[in-house]
């Protein structure tokens, strides 16, 4: 499956939501990370992101797709992160 | 088709961007909009866009899949704008 996250997380706690999510996914754009990931991954990042965050301050969004091809993705202006190969 | 928004733009133009957006999609987080578009409508959204950012220093990910059927969505903590009808 393929995974798209986006996140507002208070400023005290960002830097380790930024860190832990570099382990399992590609850093796209401030608070925008993106990959393919297994099902029990996907667990593990949401259980990851729990442990993490405060569940009345901060935001997370996981959009979740069935393959990367479902999918098309158009960048205006920079992009921060070519993700070459995902493309 | 269904279409996410995120970016990722300079103060100075951050505001013009939102309040673009927010007569096409809807608002779901800080940097993130959404919403069912028609093939015009999003070439309407990318133009007005192109006409707002400085390409050279701000950053617009457009991701599109043919319907909202395509996409789960997960929050994780607090849900900013409950899209009611379109979750």
């Amino acid at each position: 499956m393929y995974v798209i996250i986006v996140y507002d997380i208070n400023v005290d706690r960002v830097n380790k939501v930024k860190s832990f999510l570099r382990t399992h996914l590609h850093w796209i754009q401030n608070s925008v990370f993106e990959g393919e990931v297994t099902r029990s991954e996907f667990e593990e990042i949401k259980d990851g992101l729990k442990g993490i965050i405060n569940k009345d301050e901060d935001s997370v969004i996981l959009y979740t797709m069935r393959s990367e091809k479902a999918l098309k993705r158009k960048v205006l202006g920079v992009e921060k992160a070519p993700i070459g190969g995902i493309l």
